[in-house]
Formats: structure tokens, C-alpha cells, sequence
């Protein structure tokens, strides 16, 4: 019996879908979080739990039969990816990165950019079926234009106007005061994890004080110039994923041709499995 | 018998001077680190050793002769600050920043901005004896210029280079080749602490390459903008300090009068006590 199953893990959940050769979803499960890079025998267990669910739900097939593809954070990290591989007991698996899977879920095989910008962020470019990842180096040294990024951006920036730096504005004033002063600034951001700067975000892209509308001015910049340089000499559509997505597209809609993404990350990992592997 | 006491203690070591009320230094000890936005009673510790030292050199005295000025990193933290204060046996205990003891130190009473370019920055600003401290917000929010930030920018500029988003330069593919790729760069950047980033500023400020004199240049442009503000309408002599102070003053030499520090911290600290902790 061949089946195809598709993961997309990270480190909030996991979900799997079990599809039949001709692509139908017989059964889908989720399970708790899948991140290797920090935790490749939670997320082993996790992801057979899901897996499971999937099949029960399915009402046929065992773990033997599946065709794996497995999109999961963490994993350009080739050796947790290795010692994962190792765990499962699946017919074939493949693992793939969550930027692969959300690129071919929003493109399958059409040419396209994706830019997933959410508490991270990460582009990849799809030419001719290859895809290509960019970014998404993680919130010390990367992740341009993610959530995280720019709830730092906005404590920074709280720091400097209350230094005299820049100007004071109501929102600056207002996170300094919730969070307890410049003090507590400080100590937040030594201790927070990028979920909670990115806790900020939606309060930068709403737009309506001139210190957020710089930050995500700034950030669109850098977004587009990455974008403007991943397009080369030849246009393609651009697919704008996660939470700060439509805020971006909505900023940047002159520019380029924006899309709709065709499916999710894990339509993405089946679909890949459906191909082979591929 | 009156004493005076003089602490600068920060995350390496702390040292301890013991002057009499003409200021002739009577002595001097060093001990472990001293840093109470990370441990009280270990800095406590070590400020009592450092003490005893200079005592036993001194040859006279005892802790509760002393008027003493503690110039400490992480003295912003007021209530670690209390905290300490109420372990201390002295006769009199001011808790400084190590900024102020610094700024005295390199001016005493003279005005003046002092900008101390080390594993962190920090600025400060002296007019008629009121010493105003600015920046020296940490390594996630702030730090303008400092080692640690120019090493973070290094990195990121090398991930960039390899994504061809900017020009891969000789120093970037070093780095690259040097620490083990870019996975090896990523997982470096969530585990380093600020002085590991900093160990890349030598090869920065060197400025025989071309990112890294892109990456010098805009920092440098940085702290420009920072002093420029805080001279305002009336121009002050730049006092630069720590590792990287030299680079910052050579590049920056035509724009205001530079000078060299009157003393050290252990001598604004000292400073400061026989001033009646002013």
C-alpha cells in the first residue's frame, strides 16, 4: 500500500495530513511542538503522534507505508535533520525545511517569491520547480522585516527618544510606561524571547504614530530591497505568508504582482511527497 | 579617622583605592567580578576583598573609616543597588554607574563628553559638574558603536554576503570559512555573549576591508550623530575611552577637540568620594 504523508512542524505544533496516490486527504492530526533544533526526540515523539492521529483517522495504512515529507523549523540544521531521520520508521522520508514547504504550498510548481513574514521571516525564490531559500537567519542576525525584529526596533527606538534622541511619541511614551520604564526595558530585552518582542508588531503596522510608521517604514525597505534583488532581471509573482504578510503586501502592492498563496505549508509538504520527494 | 574609597568593579574584576583627606593614595588592592545586575553578594564579596587589600597596603584603617564611591556596571538597577548598599560596612556607601566614575575620572570637574567604546558603549555628558549619562542601553537594544555590536554586524553582513544580497568581501569569507559556515555563524549568534561578538572588532576597525569599512564607517556615523546631539548649542572637548576609543577618536579628529582622560574610573571613583560623594 503506498501513502503519502506530509508534516509541517515548528516549535508551537505539529500538523500531518495522509493523502492517497490521487492526492486525496484521507486523514489529518496534530501534536505538540516539532523543533529540532532543539529538541529532535520531542519532536520524533511528536510527530509519530500526529502521524497516528492522521492514519486513525484515515482508517487504513501503517507507519511502513508513508511516503514522508517532513517541513520543520530547524531544519538547516543537517545534523538534527540526520539524527531525526534515524527515529522515524516511515517507508521514505524527506525533510525539508518549513521555508520549502510554505514556498511549495503558496507556488507548488508555478515561479513565484514567497516572503513569509511572521515572528521570523523568510524569502525563497521558485524558478523552473528549484527553489531557492533565502534569509531567515534568525532573530540575532537576520529575520529582516519579522515581527520580532521590529518589536525590537520599537524598544530601541523607546530607548533613544527617552534619551532625547529622537522624537517622544505617544506610543514610545505608552510602551515605556506598561513595561515599567526604561529599567525594565532593558532587563526585558535581555531575557525575551522573539515571540515577545514580536508581541509588539501589530501595534507597529496598525501605523498610526510616526515612530512606528518609521520602523515599518524602514522595515518595508528592507523587505522590498531583498525582494527587488531576489526578482533580477526577471519579474516574478510575490506571495506574501504569516501574520505581517498582508501588511506588507498591502505596503508594497504597487511594486510588484502579489498573490494569493495557493495552499498552506503542510499542502505544501504533501505535495511534495505526492512528487517523490522531489 | 577619615578615609576615603574609591570601587570600579565591573563583569572581569573589581579594584579598590584608599586615599587620605589630602588625596595621596594610600593604597590599592583588585578582586573577582563585581557585577550586581548579575550577583550581589558575590560582588559584595568581592569589594570587601578588593578593600581589605588596599587597607592591609595602606597600613591604617579600618571599613568603617571609609567614605566610599562605588562605580559599578549594572548600578542602573536600582534595587540591586539597595541591595549591595545594605551589605556594605563603610561609613559612607555611594553606588555610582560605571559610566560616572568614568566620566569623572577622564574630566573631573571640567565639562565635557565622554564616550566609552568598549565590549558595550555608553556616553556621558558633563556640564558644570553635572555629570548626564546616555546610551548604555545593552547589547539587544543599544550599545552604539560598541565592539559587540560592530562584531554582531560583521556577522550579519557575512550571512548576507553569502545569501549575494552585498559584495562578498575577503574578511566576510574568512569569517565564513573561520567559524564553520553559515549554520555554524547562526547557532554562534544565540549562544555568544556580547564580549564573544566583540572578540571580531579588532579585524573591524582595522579597516583594510571593504565591509568592514562599511561597517566601521556607518558606526562611526552612528556615534557622530549621538555626540553632535549631545553638544547641542555649546561645543565640549570629546574625552573617547575603552579598547576601541583610539578608532573612534582617529576617525572622528576633525570634527570637535579631543583629549586625552585626566584618570581613570578608580580615579573618578576616588574623585568623587573625597568630594563628599557628590
Amino acid at each position: 500500500m503506498t501513502l503519502f504523508l506530509g508534516i509541517d512542524g515548528g516549535g508551537t505544533g505539529c500538523r500531518a495530513a495522509v493523502a492517497d496516490t490521487q492526492g486525496h486527504v484521507l486523514g489529518q492530526g496534530m501534536a505538540g511542538p516539532a523543533n529540532i533544533a532543539t529538541d529532535v526526540e520531542g519532536a520524533a515523539a511528536n510527530i509519530l503522534a500526529a502521524t497516528t492521529a492522521a492514519l486513525a483517522q484515515a482508517g487504513t495504512g501503517t507507519f511502513t507505508d508513508l511516503h514522508a515529507v517532513l517541513g520543520l523549523a530547524g531544519a538547516n540544521v543537517s545534523a538534527s535533520a540526520a539524527r531525526l531521520q534515524a527515529l522515524l520508521p516511515f517507508a521514505t522520508t524527506r525533510i525539508a525545511t518549513d521555508a520549502m514547504i510554505s514556498a511549495k504550498g503558496a507556488l507548488q510548481d508555478h515561479d513565484g517569491i514567497v516572503a513569509a513574514m511572521g515572528t521570523g521571516s523568510v524569502f525563497a525564490v521558485q524558478r523552473q520547480g528549484v527553489v531557492r531559500q533565502y534569509g531567515g537567519r534568525g532573530f540575532v542576525l537576520g529575520d529582516e522585516g519579522s515581527g520580532a525584529v521590529l518589536g525590537r526596533a520599537l524598544l530601541a527606538e523607546a530607548l533613544r527618544a527617552a534619551d532625547g534622541f529622537t522624537e517622544m511619541t505617544p506610543l514610545l511614551r505608552d510602551v515605556l510606561d506598561e513595561m515599567g520604564g526604561m529599567e525594565a526595558v532593558i532587563s526585558f530585552s535581555f531575557r525575551a524571547r522573539p515571540a515577545e518582542f514580536a508581541g509588539l508588531a501589530p501595534r507597529i503596522v496598525a501605523g498610526a504614530d510616526a515612530a512606528a510608521e518609521r520602523i515599518f517604514g524602514a522595515a518595508a525597505q528592507q523587505v522590498a530591497d531583498i525582494l527587488t534583488h531576489l526578482h533580477g532581471n526577471s519579474p516574478l509573482p510575490v506571495v506574501f505568508l504569516g501574520g505581517l504578510g498582508p501588511h506588507y503586501a498591502a505596503r508594497l502592492a504597487d511594486r510588484w504582482q502579489i498573490r494569493p498563496p495557493l495552499g498552506t505549508g503542510l499542502d505544501g509538504a504533501l505535495w511534495l511527497a505526492r512528487q517523490g520527494g522531489k
